[in-house]
């Protein structure tokens, strides 16, 4: 376990959130907490209670649906309004009242945009500062202050700024956080400043990065090395225009290349899958050459290094992979993936390490589906049906003759989606339709209309996700459409892969090889061909 | 003009090209060798002449082909084998004539990677880097010498890693590069590091960082503030693995922040231009959310910030983008407020400023319609026709009676997609179907055939392109699905949103929106309510 003298502290369903593209809904917001916590980030900013319905909502479910292990939760939010008492903003009250241990406040400490953009005084904003940390510390709850624009007001007037660090320390905050807002500042001038204000002031000094000159992380770094303790990061480097300083790696920096036991034991090596099912839950494609998490992190070209690689792999990679939960990989070379699809093969139970022909076979067929728009990384489900096909042993459950979809709009504004499937189940030609709150959830209910009576087991299992993503064709080809659906049978998941050039089509291929899987994992046998 | 006293010296053809997924033609670096030249670097490595085809014709067709205005090419290669002179080995010749003026060498300076990979003395290493400069130097040709794996190697033993420095230097080797080649320091290991080499050498020292910690453009600054007055970056930041330096970041970090006159008069502003265009070329999508350079770098979200951008934009923004060649952008969001509204309205042409009660009901639509699941972030379109709407100007060209889509797949495996719509166009009944090769192509076409005599100029508005997101699909609730699609008429392009608990239907209202917008863009009055 980590203690209380140094803070990673998590913003990404703050700040994160505001990056362009990002849209999170409140069940996105509790599942993206529920892997930071697994992470194990030490506070998760959840977002300001009172500002929108989403965040009040967020905070009310947490109470009773977020088991937090390792975070505590945090709200964030505005110093009281001028000229009004802080017991009295209902902004102030929202924060509160939120049920969260730890409020995170935002402040001014850029003269220029205290008289600009705030339109009060310079004295007015001291005392909205050390009012309202003063109030939330006697209602109980602990207070950090984000000093928004510091590096920029301190460039401007250092003794303002400093002046409002000083406020936040003497009413009360226990970290008093150096936002670089517009992201311009370069680590020489981090390490100088937050120099400077700690000796100052003596406060305890967070530090809060933007990228918008490529240098959050190294910022971020830089101000722990001039004595911060406290840094405040995002999932992904996910954030406002260009992003904020990356958790995934600011964390691993301090842990692996400056020992400092900033996370509980373990957690590190959660860091690549955390990374990669938070981006599932944005929608954002995982960047393949993220530092750390991405595909291409611990890539190496095979040719003038591969041989030392073989001898001694530390001698051409900064960190061990494993220690993050990712892997080497060998890309280019026909043996690289041989040996994945043997590992792959493992995995799933089958040993190949005997049968050359057939993974050569495997490789050369998932070369060809990846090359048409297929990706099996996540489709473990219909890797494993392909396999199965490769070795002789094709999984089949039902031929299908024929399918349709229908979707209509009617004149009362009231739409009604409907599919008919055409099947010959264990000899037995069926034709089954059904109604569904789209085409694909259609074709789901005939397909199980269909086959219920032969394989009653396929009411345990249903879809828990679905997810398209449009590959873009080069200029003039169609675009292709990639489905993933997730199933379940309240025991384990599974997921399936179907591409083609429009999404019901695409989704449909999926949905079959989902059905089929599910009828495996129920243990029923396979219709001979 | 930039003299010799600091280098800008880029390898996105040499060790960019490393990166997984870039497989560059020779007209490819033809082209990107143009660019870079227009954005002013000083020197352009193209390649190793003779260790593969592609390479040495690419330096024989730049001899007449390319006429740079800026830049000079570099040409590399690597240290003459083990017990070879120099001007005897075939490698070290192709280097000397491959016409190009200056050589980068690579050299081994980690003792272990001498001793494994290379298999020969540390004394014969020594040997190796002397000779080679010294032919290559005496043929007339300017030398650099990349230290390979320095860091790490002066980590391990300081002394070799020096011994390998000062060998290059007295050799005549132009400028000595440090390369992090493995990509794990963090700034302050370069700033030590650096600054003791130059101390001990006294040579020209140049920095060549990657990316593998997140922090490659900072170790470069670093290492400029620590003395090094070359450095070797990437466009884009592309290279193996994570990938290079950025020399869209550390460039302008120089210019901007650090007052560095690096590029030739006038090249900065031509810098997002040359990154899309190199983008555009190795065929990646440009980075959305890359510093400087990307689409997002100055966009603004918060509803907070906006009201005080109005008043001055230098508060929120680290350099005015117009300095490389990129645009502020003003983003709608639930978060938004009455501000950004105001300023999104102006961008489009509609001044609010005197209009409190129509600004505030547009905050509370965008708000419970992104609650929904829409997205105005990218949907200008969309957002436009419905501040028409609430400005009492609704734009209207048809009304849907019904619409219905079909997809049918056949026993003898191929695919129908077919629409019908039924319309009322200028008090007309119209029945209309068409087939498509998906239910969105086939409901386009449908739309398309309804309305093309009465609205003739729809022929010159078109899809393309087509996104789908599903927001949440979790604990039994209905996913819902949010449609963005792209039209253009070839001059400018509009983006609207539908959103809907099926993508037919989602798509469907989106695809509705883009036509509107189309035909209003093509002078159509709209119809009376």
């Amino acid at each position: 376990m980590t203690d209380d003298s140094f803070h990673v502290f998590d913003t990404t369903l703050r700040d994160g959130a505001q990056r362009e593209g990002i849209n999170l809904r409140v069940t996105d917001k509790l599942a993206i907490a529920k892997l930071l916590d697994e992470f194990g980030v030490g506070f998760i900013e959840g977002g300001w209670p009172g500002a929108n319905p989403k965040d009040t909502e967020f905070f009310e479910r947490a109470r009773t649906e977020l088991d937090l292990r390792h975070a505590q939760l945090t709200a964030f939010g505005a110093t009281r309004r001028a000229g009004v008492a802080a017991a009295e903003d209902p902004q102030v009250a929202a924060l509160r009242d939120s049920g969260a241990p730890v409020v995170t406040l935002v402040a001014k400490s850029d003269d220029r945009h205290v008289e600009l953009a705030l339109r009060t005084s310079l004295d007015e904003n001291i005392a909205m500062i050390a009012d309202t940390v003063a109030h939330l510390r006697d209602s109980g709850q602990r207070v950090f202050l984000d000093c928004e624009h510091f590096f920029d007001g301190y460039l401007h007037n250092p003794a303002y700024a400093t002046r409002v660090v000083s406020a936040a320390a003497e009413a009360g905050a226990d970290v008093v956080v150096l936002c670089d807002t517009n992201g311009g500042m370069l680590p020489d001038d981090i390490t100088r400043i937050v120099g400077e204000v700690a000796q100052a002031t003596g406060a305890r000094l967070g530090m809060h990065a933007q990228d918008d000159s490529g240098c959050a992380v190294a910022n971020t770094l830089a101000a722990v090395n001039a004595g911060a303790t406290h840094v405040q990061c995002t999932a992904n480097g996910y954030g406002e225009r260009v992003g904020n300083a990356n958790l995934f790696a600011v964390v691993p920096a301090l842990v692996l290349k400056r020992d400092m036991d900033v996370l509980p034991e373990g957690c590190l090596r959660e860091m690549t899958r955390v990374s990669q099912a938070i981006a599932e839950i944005v929608n954002i494609a995982p960047s393949t050459h993220q530092p750390y998490v991405g595909v291409s992190a611990f890539a190496h070209k095979a040719g003038l290094h591969a041989s030392a690689i073989k001898i001694d792999p530390d001698l051409y990679q900064h960190t061990d992979p494993a220690l993050v939960g990712n892997d080497m990989r060998m890309l280019v070379s026909d043996m690289a993936g041989r040996a994945s699809i043997e590992l792959k093969a493992r995995e799933l139970g089958f040993d190949l390490s005997n049968d050359r022909d057939l993974v050569g076979r495997m490789v050369e067929r998932v070369k060809d589906l990846e090359l048409a728009g297929y990706s099996f990384e996540a489709a473990d489900a219909s890797l494993e049906l392909l396999l199965r096909e490769e070795l002789g042993e094709p999984v089949r459950y039902f031929d299908v003759e024929s399918w349709r979809a229908i979707v209509e709009h009617h004149s009362d504004n009231s739409h009604l989606s409907e599919a008919t499937v055409k099947l010959h189940v264990k000899g037995e030609r069926v034709i089954a339709s059904a109604e569904g709150n789209g085409p694909v959830n259609a074709l789901d209910r005939a397909l199980r209309s269909a086959m219920e009576g032969v394989y009653t087991a396929l009411a345990n299992v249903h879809l828990s996700d679905y997810k398209v993503r449009i590959l873009e064709g080069s200029s003039g080809t169609a675009a292709i459409t990639r489905v993933l659906i997730d199933f379940t049978d309240g025991h384990s998941d599974w997921t399936t892969v179907g591409v083609g050039e429009n999404v019901i089509e695409a989704s449909w291929i999926a949905l079959q090889q989902a059905i089929t899987y599910g009828l495996l994992r129920q243990g029923y046998p396979s219709l001979q061909a």
